[in-house]
């Protein structure tokens, strides 16, 4: 059978990937969960009709999301992950030695679940002992957290389903109070293509509340347009200012020390909705 | 009826673009001709089932095939565009007034004709005095060529029908005689997720003949996987050296003063391909 998987990314324009079987498809209390092997990309986490993540180009995100805060943060101990159940983002925190304590929140245990048995490259380091997972409302765990993290990532799915309450500015303000004098934060912030007005008004908001604001971007080529934005908001330090004595050797695909600069560096039409 | 043009971009990945409906269909004495009205992306031109440009995103590629090695030369007078025919290379060219003379040479007339009917906003400036159009063949017009051009830019298609032999070492040195003696060419060199092999192979026939040969990238969301490559070949004058007092200002949407430097700050498994 010649089984293919479309994704429509926006009303007219969608992608089309070839599938050798269905792995689990399931609804569960909070999503659709499908998690098909494909061809091309390999084994595909897709939630809410949505590709997450896949075998093959992960690695993007997964960096793009962890390295730039963390090597932005002069010494981070403890960091906090919402959402990201697939592990990835906790694989690359791991790869900081400074990091003690690393905490996943995610909503929805069939992701944690689904990936530990489909996705071992990128689930593989939830079980490691610096790793603590809460099957939790993320919302609900920023709102009980006070000056207790150096560094918070938001890995969500898009501003649908589960993930609404976590494009807010009461979300932003929580996430300030979480972190401690000095924290940072990072939210995927989707795509300049098609949700130009999503990424402005995100920009605008965590702009109120943290002084140091920044978008950055990265290549994800199963993500609509292949171009995926990222907002970065810090209370003192700035990713363009890190000192060269604090990036240190890990293994990246797709990270490098120059990136973490010219990442920073925007399209002419994605610069203008940060003004 | 609900119509949708799916272009497989690898044996098991492709794009599905909604077509309003088809504008132009023939078979031309080189290729397959399509030009598409879409929903998401305006017109578009597609070459043997590959999208060359859109209305909508076209501003990424001719942005960046052209200004980041006409601001690397100090002083542009001629230039030549190979291919390109539907002279989005050539509106950005002219940008430049230091520009005297911009020759295009286009293998297939029909591209142009096409491009001139249903993507005006393009193709518009091919009859502007400072430009000679040319429907030849490229690869000729080069062997021709000697100690000629400022800057030579390669907008081809794929390395499949008409386009063949503009991905040969023969090719390069031709360029290379063809350009004066602190020239520069820029050839598009496809997308590291699905084309690797190719992209090494293009950087190491163009390093045997450019002392400067460097790699940059930009992001086309209607070209698979999102991520695409230029290659860079310059005799003597580095793109990453550009005097601050070269740089003056143009219109663009994607090309900025800081891009020319951070597009070539190359993912990690992209900047081993240069190696």
């Amino acid at each position: 059978m010649d089984l293919w998987y479309t994704e429509k990314q926006t009303d007219d324009f969608g992608i089309t990937a070839k599938v050798k079987r269905t792995l689990q498809s399931e609804k569960t209390d909070f999503q659709q969960l499908d998690m098909l092997e494909t061809k091309e990309w390999g084994n595909m986490l897709v939630l809410d009709g949505m590709v997450m993540t896949t075998e093959k180009d992960d690695f993007v995100y997964h960096e793009m999301i962890s390295h730039v805060p963390l090597f932005t943060h002069p010494n981070p101990k403890k960091v906090l992950v919402v959402g990201g159940g697939d592990g990835g983002v906790i694989r690359e925190v791991l790869k900081h030695p400074s990091v003690e304590k690393a905490v996943l929140v995610e909503i929805d245990g069939k992701v944690i679940e689904a990936s530990k048995q489909h996705l071992p490259s990128i689930a593989g380091e939830l079980t490691n002992p610096r790793v603590e997972v809460k099957v939790d409302d993320g919302f609900m765990h920023i709102a009980k957290s006070e000056a207790e993290y150096d560094v918070i990532m938001v890995d969500s799915t898009e501003p649908v389903g589960p993930a609404v309450n976590l494009f807010t500015k009461g979300f932003y303000a929580g996430i300030a109070k979480a972190l401690k004098e000095d924290g940072i934060f990072v939210a995927q912030s989707d795509n300049p293509w098609f949700k130009a007005d999503l990424i402005k008004q995100v920009h605008q908001d965590v702009l109120e509340i943290f002084p140091i604001t920044k978008l950055y971007t990265a290549n994800i080529p199963t993500y609509p347009s292949g171009l995926w934005t990222f907002t970065l908001g810090s209370k003192q330090h700035d990713p363009l200012k890190v000192g060269q004595d604090r990036f240190h050797q890990i293994e990246t695909s797709y990270y490098t020390q120059a990136l973490h600069q010219a990442c920073f560096a925007l399209p002419k039409f994605v610069e203008d909705l940060t003004k």
